[in-house]
């Protein structure tokens, strides 16, 4: 029986079956900690894009336009890429278009054949670990990465969320992350300021943004791909 | 400084640039265990080839012929991808052609950019990195995987191995590897007998071959590639 899954990079998806799955999208810093962010505070409901043009283009349709590029905001653009910005229910009720250099491509790869795809973040692991328990189907947790690359702060993701799943599987990149996140858990914070992502963002000054994403169940919701947004999912049988 | 990289599988290497670097094959189950374990009794090549027409070619250009597909020993071939088959000396002073379904593609993809290659195994792992260490090029270990997916001897190994360099880096793949081997080291056989590919082969009745590979440091020598051909390297200056 193999029910759980990892996909350490985009550039690998193509190696797995999506069909009846579902397919959690993790980027951790920062892309799917801000989405869980923004939906706890409000936002009515966040549309992932691939690229810029498009982005800019729903911002004259009504959007709030969000996005970055190498970690930095992109010109033009009402928000960056940070969690923080949308605390205080800064943007209660409004949409947002977003684009991020791994994320948002993650998002795309698996929305055409999964079953269904939630977007995964430490801030509500525990929600959409029970969630996935209760839904009964097989699970493919979908790591941005860092341009195509493997990395350290979406997989220990997928390990945790491996972790309390508890689902039978046949996968070495599970066995690996759960046990790395087991042996690291009590200092998950500490190990993980050692990823080279986390070090560009601290160049980045955005240090506060770091400590945010790696806050455990600070958010109690399941953010779910419901068309072409993502939004909460409320319970198992609404949509 | 980043002296160090792990790839997890051939199909992200060309995220790698591979100039001026030395590349570390490694296909624990069983290519490149099988490749330093011929070479220890007296081998004297093994030219890797990625199909099977281009093995049974040189078969019948004198060389013996070796080699598998998912496991399996391929119909008409000499030998399979057993390394316990070369023990002995039995094959001393012979040309062997190898392709295998994992091993010989990323010793392909490596060996057009990269400044040397070489075979990496739990068997030479020490002579590896002693040479590596007196070499003073920046490494990449590219692990071959299981049909393009990540797999948990082969980045085991690549922990390993870093954990002996001890070279700086910042590669997250590296970080979570070689934190994971710390951890799991003093029981390396029992956590890799749980791999998916470590149960594929205890199917194939092959358990021998599980833990002849996960002997640490059997044979002291270093596998290079040389043209077309792998060979043991004698020392730093020698080709």
């Amino acid at each position: 029986m193999n029910l759980l899954e990892i996909c350490f990079s985009p550039e690998l998806v193509h190696l797995h079956d999506l069909r009846g799955k579902a397919v959690v999208v993790v980027d951790i810093f920062r892309a799917t900690s801000t989405m869980v962010t923004a939906l706890a505070n409000g936002v009515r409901s966040i549309r992932p894009v691939e690229d810029l043009e498009t982005c800019r283009a729903l911002g004259h349709a009504g959007y709030l336009t969000a996005g970055e590029r190498n970690g930095q905001k992109t010109e033009g653009f009402h928000l960056g890429n940070s969690p923080l910005s949308y605390l205080n229910r800064a943007f209660e009720g409004q949409r947002v278009a977003m684009t991020t250099t791994n994320g948002t491509v993650a998002i795309e790869r698996s929305k055409t054949d999964a079953d269904e795809v939630l977007i995964g973040a430490f801030l509500n692991l525990q929600a959409t670990a029970s969630y996935l328990i209760e839904l009964k189907k097989p699970v493919l947790i979908l790591c941005a990465g860092w341009k195509g690359k493997f990395n350290l702060e979406d997989s220990l993701y997928a390990g945790a969320l491996a972790s309390l799943l508890r689902f039978p599987y046949d996968c070495d990149g599970t066995l690996a992350m759960e046990a790395l996140y087991q042996h690291v858990q009590d200092d998950l914070s500490g190990f993980l300021k050692k990823a080279s992502h986390a070090k560009r963002l601290q160049n980045y000054e955005i240090e506060a943004d770091i400590d945010f994403c790696l806050t455990l169940n600070k958010y109690p919701l399941v953010a779910k791909l419901i068309g072409e947004e993502i939004g909460i999912k409320k319970t198992l049988t609404a949509n």
